[in-house]
C-alpha cells in the first residue's frame, strides 16, 4: 500500500503516522519528493481501512497495491477452483448450462420445463421460489411451495437445482437445494453473506447492479472468510445510462475476473438484456468470452401464460441456443 | 398505463391481450395508428407487472402514467407528512440537524460528541453500532454494546438517537432507538423492509448507490405497505464515473422527491463526498435545495484518533456549519 | 407520439395545444382518463422537438413511438446495408477484420505492421495520423505525414485504409483515404458530421463514451441527412463506474443495433478494455454477438518501443485472434 | 508519479524501464516489496503518457501524484483568477448572474428578455444562435442572424453577451461577443479548443455529459496552453441512470473544482434538470455551494410560444430566483 502525504506536512505528523503504522506491524518506507512525501507500507495491509486513511487531513491519496481480497485472489491460489454440484463440476474447464423458468408456478410447469431443458442440453435446473420484486404489489413467488416443486423436479430428472435465497432465516428450506443463489440486490447484504459462509453449499453470487468487480470479490470474501469457499460468481448486467436494453451486460467482466480470481464465472444474459431476442447472441458471446457457465430463462408456454416468460426462451429456442453455445465452446477450447 | 403494440400484430392477438386485461378489471381503449396500435389501460394498474408486459413479443413498449407507488405518492396525499421523533418533528417545514460519529467507540467518545453537537445546534444524535463494511476484514462496529452507549448518551443529553440496522433479527436491540436507519446497501433488502413495516418506528431509508428515485420510493412503499408510514428518505450520493469525489451527491433529488412524495427528505453530505472539506458547502447547498434535515458526521478528536473521523468535522467545525445552515434556512423560508 | 397531460389541465389549454399540433400537420386523438388526458399524435412527428414539448407546464410526459431516426431506421429499410470499401464489402453478411497500429510512427513501422496483419488475415489497415488526446501535452500524431505513410502502405499492400478525422478543414488530406473515422469524442461534433455528410466516403462513426444507441443513430442521421448513406457504426466501450477495465464494452449494442438499423456494426475491443490480455476474448465475443467487423490494434514490436503498443497485440498474437474469430464466424453463420 | 511493477519482473526489465525514464529527465527511486516493486518517478512527469505506461506488460498500475493540468492548477497559482468581461469581473469573490433565452428568435424577443433580466438583476445576457441539436431535423438556431440580434441587445442594454460556438470557422462572427461558450458536446473537440486558445476572448467551457472533472480541467488546459488563460468552467449536469431528471447536477463539482483550480466556476441549473420547477431550488443550492456565477434560461412568454421556453423561467419568476440567490450569497460571504 502506498500513501501519498500532502505538501507542507510536518516531520512530527509524519512520525506520528509512521509510529501508528508500525504499531500495527506495518513497515514504512519514506521517500520525499519535491511536492509530496510518499510512504510505502509493507506487511499485511489488508486490515488497514483504506477509506479512513484516505480521509486523514495530511493524506493526499492512498493506493492499495495488493488487492484487498485474499481467499478469492488468484495470486494466492493460481489454480482454477472446481466446484462440485452433485455429480457435476463447474470451473477449471468444466462448463455447465443452467436453465429453467423465472418463477416456479406449478408442478406441471416446472416438470415440463425441466424435462425440456434437460433434453436440450441443460445440466442444472433454475427456478425462482422467493422473488425479489421492486414493488411490494408484484408477485413474490411461491416461496416454500416453490422449493418443494423444484425438489420434485430434481427427483424426477436427476438435475441439481439452484434457487435464490432472500433471508437467512429461510436456510432450513434450502437443505436439499444444490446451489443457493444470492441476487444482485443482496450482493452487499453482509449479514446474509456471513450466514451463507457458515454453510457448506455452493453459492452463486450475482454482481450488484452498480457494483464494481472488486466489490463483487469482497462479497465473495465475506462468504469465504466464514469457511465456505464454494463461491460461483455471476455477471448479470450493470446499470448504465442506456435505455434500449434493461441493463448493460459487462462481458469483459469474464476475462477480467478470470485474471483476478480462481472462482468459476457464470453469465446470465436473460436478466441483463431484458429481451428474449438478445439472449441468443449474448449467450454465444458469453461462451466466447470464456464463461464457465451460462444461466438462461426458459418457459414452457410463453404465449399462453400471457404474464410470464418475458425474457424467457421456449425449450425449442433454448435447444438452438444450447447447440450454438456448444460449438462456440469447441472453438474456445481448441 | 399505455401499451404500444408492434406492427403486424393480429386482431386475434390484440383481442386476447385485451381480454386478459379486462379479466383483471382494467378498461382498455384501443387506438390504431399507421405503424402502431396503442392501448390505453384505465383502472388500478398498479398490480400490472410492467416488466412482464414489456417483454411480451407483441408489445413494443409500455409506459406507466401513474407512478407505481401509492402510499408515498403526493398525488394521493398532497400534505407534507410530519414525522414525530420523541418531542421533535421532521417534515412539513420542521427541519432537524442530525449529527454524531461514524462509529460509536466508547462511552467517553459518544458523550463528548453528543454534548458537543447538542451545544452546536444538533437535535438528533447519530452513531454507528452495526457497520456495513465492504471488506469482512474491516471493523464491523461495537454492535449491541454500541447501542447501549447510544442509549446512555440519549439519557444524558435528552437527544433522540438514530442508528443503522442490518438484520431484522436484531430488532429487539432497537427497542429504545428513536429512528432506525436502513443503509444504502440494504435499500432493496426487501425482507428487512417488510419487517420494519411491521414496527411503529420512524425509518430513515437511504437511497442505494445506484438506485433511481422511483426505486427509493418503491422501497419506502415496502415499509408503508406493512402499516408503518413513518418513513424518512435520505439522499447520500450516487455512483458515477467521477473519481475525485467518492460519490456524486444528487441534490436535485430533494426538489424532485418533494414533488413526487409527501415524505420528509434528509441529505447526508458526509458519506457522499468522502471529504471533510466538502461537507460545509454541500450541507449549505442541501439546505438551500430545501432538505427537511441534514445528517453530518462529527468526531471529537480527529487528529488523535488517527484511524477515525475521516469524513467527520470536529464539533467546532460543525458549529460553524450549523450556523450557516440556519441562515440559509431563513432565506429559504422567507 | 403520445403526450400525457397533467391533471387539472383546462379544456382551453388542451384545445390550444391540439390546434398547434394540427397546424403542423399532426392529427390528434384525445383520450381522457381519471387522472390524465392522453393525446395520441399521428403523422410525421419527427419534426416535433420532444424536449420542448416535455417541458411545457401542462405536459406530464411524452413518449415517441416511432424512433426519431429515419434514414438509419430498419423499419423503413429492412435490408442490411452493404457498404463497399475498395473491392471489399462490409455488412449484410460480409465481415471485415480491421487492424493496424494505434499511431503511425514511421514508414518502416507501418509497412511492417501492414504486411503482418495482412498475412494474418486482416483486410483493412487502420492507423492514427491525427490523434485526439485528453492532454494537450501528449503526442498528437504525425498528422498529414501520417496519412502519407498510410497511403504508401495502401499502395504496397493493396489494403484499403481507415484513419480518424478531427477537423473538417483537413478533408482534402483524406482524398485517398478509404474510410474516414469519427472518434468517440466527436460523435456529437455536429458541424463535422454535416461536412462528412457532403462527402461520398464511408464513415466509421464511433459511439461516444456516454452516448445512448439512440444518440449514435441520430449522429449517423446527421451524416445521412446530408446525402452520404455510407455509415458504419462502431461500439468501443462506454463509461461506467467500473475501474479495473478502462471502459465497459457494451456487446449487447450489436444485436440491439442490428434490430434498430440496417447499417453495418463494427466492434473495437482494444480501446474499450485498455488491456492487451482482454482483446482476444472480447474480440471472440464480439464475433459471436454478430458484429460485421472487428477493429484491433496491432503493433510490430511492443517490447522494444517501450512507450507504445499498450493495447496492441503483436502480429503473432493477432494471427491467433484472427483464426479464432474466423472459427466463431463459422458457428455464427451456420 | 508512482509505477507499480508486476511480480516476477526481471532485473533487466526494471533497468531498461529506468533507463528510459532517465532519458526523459525523470529521476527514479526504486523500492522493492514482497509482492511488488514500486518506482517513484520524480521530475516533470506531465509529459509521460500515463495510459501507455499503464499498459506495459510489466506494469501493474500507475498513479499520478501531481495532477496533469498545470496552467489551471491551483497548486501553481494559488490565487483565484479574476476574469474581466467588459466592465464586469467574474471569480475571486465576484459573482455574476447570466440569463437569457435558450434560442434567440427575433429582435422583439431578445430585447424584451434582455430588459427583463437586466431589471431583475442579471448582469450578462445569454442567448443561443448556433444550437447543437441531437437530431438533424430539429431547429438549429438563427446562426449569424442570431448573433446580430444579440449585438443589438448588447448595445441597447449595455450587457455583455455570451453565446455558443460550434465551429472554429465561425470565429469572425464572434468578434464582438464578450464570452464564447463551448457546449458540453464539444468539451473534447480539441481542434476547436486549440483555436479558442489563440483568441483573447473569455471562454465558458461546459463540462461534457460524462466527463470527469480532470477531463474538464485538461480541456481548459488545451485553451490555456495556446495562450488564452481566460477560461470559465461550467457545471451543467452529468449523465446517470436516473430518469426523472434529465441529468444529475453535480454541485459537489463546485467546491471540488475550487480546490483543484483557480479558474471561476459557473453552474447552469436549467439544462441539468430539464424542469422549470427545479431551477429555483438548484440555483439557490449552487449559490450556497460557492459558485462564481449562475446561468439561467429565461423566456419572455412561455405560454404563448408553445414550443419554446421549456426549461425557462419567465422574467417574473427569474426576479424571485435572483433575489433568493443574492440573499444566499450574503450568507456565503459573511
Amino acid at each position: 500500500m502506498i500513501a501519498v502525504l500532502k505538501q507542507g506536512v510536518s516531520k512530527k505528523q509524519i512520525e506520528n503516522l509512521c509510529h501508528w503504522f508500525r504499531e500495527q506491524g506495518i513497515d514504512v518506507h519514506i521517500s520525499e519528493g519535491e511536492y509530496y512525501t510518499v510512504l510505502g507500507l509493507i506487511g499485511d495491509t489488508s486490515k488497514i481501512d483504506i477509506e479512513l486513511l484516505e480521509d486523514l487531513d495530511i493524506v493526499e491519496s492512498v493506493k492499495r497495491i495488493s488487492d484487498p481480497f485474499k481467499s478469492a485472489n488468484r495470486k494466492f491460489h493460481p489454480e482454477d477452483s472446481v466446484i462440485e454440484v452433485g455429480d457435476l463440476k463447474i470451473g477449471g474447464g468444466n462448463f455447465q448450462l443452467i436453465a429453467g423458468p423465472c418463477s416456479v408456478e406449478s408442478q406441471e410447469q416446472i416438470l415440463e420445463v425441466a424435462e425440456g431443458v434437460k433434453a436440450a442440453g441443460a445440466s442444472i435446473l433454475r427456478g425462482g421460489a422467493f422473488k425479489p420484486r421492486t414493488s411490494p404489489y408484484d408477485f413474490q413467488g411461491l416461496k416454500a411451495d416453490g422449493i418443494e416443486l423444484l425438489l420434485i423436479a430434481k427427483e424426477k430428472t436427476g438435475m441439481p437445482i439452484i434457487t435464490e435465497i432472500m433471508n437467512a432465516n429461510h436456510l432450513p428450506l434450502f437443505e436439499h437445494v444444490d446451489i443457493i443463489q444470492v441476487g444482485a440486490r443482496n450482493m452487499q447484504n453482509f449479514e446474509l453473506l456471513k450466514e451463507l459462509g457458515r454453510t457448506n453449499k455452493p453459492i452463486l453470487l450475482k454482481r450488484g447492479l452498480a457494483s464494481t468487480l472488486k466489490e463483487l470479490l469482497m462479497s465473495a470474501e465475506y462468504i469465504m472468510a466464514g469457511g465456505n469457499e464454494r463461491v460461483i460468481l455471476c455477471e448479470r448486467g450493470i446499470r448504465t445510462f442506456e435505455t434500449y436494453t434493461r441493463n448493460t451486460l459487462d462481458l469483459s467482466a469474464v476475462p477480467m475476473l478470470r485474471e483476478l480470481t480462481h472462482l468459476p464465472i457464470v453469465v446470465d444474459p436473460s436478466h441483463a438484456t431484458g429481451m428474449v431476442r438478445l439472449v441468443k447472441p449474448m449467450a454465444m458471446a458469453a461462451a466466447a468470452a470464456g464463461a464457465d457457465g451460462i444461466m438462461i430463462e426458459v418457459h414452457n408456454n410463453p404465449s399462453k401464460a400471457l404474464c410470464d416468460g418475458p425474457q424467457s426462451l421456449t425449450p425449442e429456442q433454448f435447444k438452438d441456443v444450447a447447440q450454438k453455445i456448444r460449438k462456440i465452446l469447441e472453438v474456445v477450447r481448441e
